[in-house]
């Protein structure tokens, strides 16, 4: 890392990294998912610092374009930003122009032309992300596009476990809870799958979308069976949407077979860890003991996510620049 | 404090300050009181100049979360964390995670992890901000919570009278209005009470809490008899949900008795000075000529907010670091 | 100017701009206009820039109010405040101390207390923002009030105009659509007058304000007329409230008569340059495929934008020291 020997502080011994955008987990190789925990090892540390920044990215303008609200994630991106350096502009597009009935692609030309560095898109339909990703000039970072992909919060999840287990090699995880709606599953499957982790996924046969078993290394509809032998129980959010008969009967009967509690934790490895992608539904996917227990990891999450996305920021800048 | 000896830095010699948090007027020493106004003080003279900064804050993250929207408390806030370096998020909770259902102990636990230096929170819950204080490893200094406390406003409220009168000692200061429901007026009542300056509230009697009597020298239901003698007549915005009959018969009749107008503000003494911590209504518990005229200093308050909320945020980082 | 001898100060030997304000194009002599156009030019080269930052307002406080809401020109300011170092805090009032029945001149009082270098204001009420500037001790720069003026428009548009034209003298500049209620004519009137630059504005009769004969060239209904030999066709937002039969027929009868298509284009000269203060109203007043095309400049005014309000903030600030 160049910022233990640099005044200025750049940060350190990788490579330049290949990508401009981070649309998808899909698109990353390996060694680039590697590389990514291994920046962000290094961005805790200067989190955990009395003075919490690295000004790599000094002079850039970052702008958080959220189609979707997510005080969360926009506020992660926004510190991680601004811990190195950027310029960081929220649009929290709403009740703004999209109203008066501009496209997206629109959105995309107007803010292209303010010449960010970095646009941090959210939006609630797949591919979005990536369609407006072709038309700027800058790089882009997919915060969440409908049911497709939530790329930093797979990362932030792996970073987590790495950093609780040691190692991902050789470990179980299994992810509980609505998978055919969740792109975190979908982008932790992906992130798993390409670093040989075994991956399980546990739900009602009709939360589980069609080719699952592409994605997971195992399938189950049973906790009991899922849950068994697993170091890592991921939960997901169970969208309250979904739960007035829809798609599952009720919210009681939900907890009462899917919902995390002591005895369906029971089931797994006596020291496997606890996690949500947050914010919980306490008492629908998971008992708040578990949420608060000493297994659970959830808030380490968090922190890591302002590690990854600085992580994130900070290869994906340099590389635009060598472009 | 490093900034002591360096050209850049006009803090001065003040001694580390104590507390973790600013929650409560309550919880501070006499001694704690004059050096957060002595260091306000410094302040001033810094947003004065033509470039109004002072990097003590610098690489420190500071969060607005305001579970209440106020844009002259957060603005306040904002500005001073900035002019002290801080990097500054904004977080306004309303459509947002609190909306899905999320906790506020949860919130809090999440922002914590992402590693701020203070979070500045106001809430529409007594001892909501205490409470969230307690689940979480930085600052937090209390924006207001419900009808509890707001402990910067009775700083600034002390500089304010402090610069026009030269000193708070001997001074006789009525509070007039809805006593009963005022953070506001219970922070002033405490703090002035914690430096022996005589107050006064003025109220009609179902205006007025239980217990009133040990927070202030003098308890009054007329308005000729709790300002004679006044040097400082500190009026209370009224919240127009009082006003329908409930708790008084009309905004009308309020204003008749309870308005400040140039005949009632005649009994105080001939400099006393006219007090209101915004937004006002005017022509509800204040004369426009009066908010406007030559004895309100009003305005000077909203620059003494700056000030006073540097001073809160320069006083509780440094002493954290001891920690 | 103090930075042009400094390493890290990109911009030129302007002399001290008059101006304390800027509300009105009308307001502006013509070498200011000149002085502002010159400034942006070197605002440009330095938004191109690997490192998007001239030091020039670090240390000042610049407070963008919108009391109407505008996403872009919001942005647009935030971005070119940051990209001067200046700490720039957004303040949207609409649910805040404005709907508790704050007046106006309250809140500019208020925000002026807290000692901003500069207020960028938009407000829905001609003259609003110059009231305002009246009330405070700071620089005011209005981004929009009611019909009135958007002077940066103007300044962004003739920046345009010029870059693509390589001068402004000689042309002949085309303005269609809702004329009557546009700010963005107003300004673009005056200033493109004041530089003896050929209007021409072409609306139908009743969207043409009385009067406008003073302050266009040349007055048309017609657009093969008004368009024939233009060098530049800047087009107008038609407000969908004019829309359901109250100004105008319909939407579709407006596009067939005042839409521009390529049959309308085909009128102007052949290399004219099509422009559109935006948000667009794609089939409403422009063919989605003008928008898109070759000839279009639109998303070049975006970017144009961030660097003329760069300019007059670094116009501004230095004259109001000179105060």
């Amino acid at each position: 890392m160049p910022q233990q020997n640099s005044p200025a502080g750049q940060s350190g011994d990788f490579p330049p990294f290949a990508q401009r955008h981070l649309i998808s987990i899909a698109d990353l190789k390996q060694h680039e998912i590697i590389d990514l925990l291994d920046r962000a090892e290094q961005m805790i540390a200067i989190s955990r610092q009395e003075r919490k920044s690295l000004p790599t990215l000094s002079g850039k303008t970052q702008i958080n374009l959220f189609f979707e609200p997510s005080t969360r994630t926009q506020s992660s991106f926004e510190i991680a930003g601004k811990r190195l350096g950027a310029l960081v502009v929220n649009m929290s597009v709403k009740t703004s122009s999209v109203s008066k009935g501009e496209t997206l692609i629109d959105t995309a030309a107007t803010l292209n032309a303010m010449r960010p560095d970095v646009l941090v898109v959210r939006h609630s339909a797949a591919g979005a992300v990536e369609l407006l990703s072709q038309k700027v000039g800058c790089s882009v970072v997919n915060a969440g596009d409908g049911a497709h992909e939530h790329p930093t919060q797979a990362l932030l999840d792996a970073l987590t476990i790495r950093n609780h287990k040691g190692t991902l090699a050789g470990l179980t995880v299994a992810i509980c809870g609505d998978i055919a709606n969740s792109r975190v599953a979908r982008s932790n499957l992906l992130l798993l799958g390409a670093l040989h982790v075994r991956t399980r996924v546990i739900a009602p046969r009709n939360l589980l979308p069609a080719g699952i078993e592409n994605l997971a290394t195992e399938v189950f509809t049973d906790m009991e069976a899922g849950l068994k032998g697993a170091d890592v129980v991921m939960m997901l959010r169970l969208q309250h949407e979904r739960a007035n008969g829809k798609m599952i009967p009720s919210v009681r009967e939900y907890y009462r077979f899917y919902g995390l509690d002591e005895a369906k934790l029971a089931y797994a490895k006596s020291d496997a860890i606890v996690m949500h992608p947050g914010p919980m539904n306490r008492g629908v996917e998971i008992d708040p003991a578990i949420a608060d227990g000493s297994r659970s990891v959830i808030t380490d999450q968090v922190e890591m996510g302002v590690a990854v996305r600085m992580a994130v920021l900070d290869a994906l800048l340099p590389a635009r620049n060598d472009a």
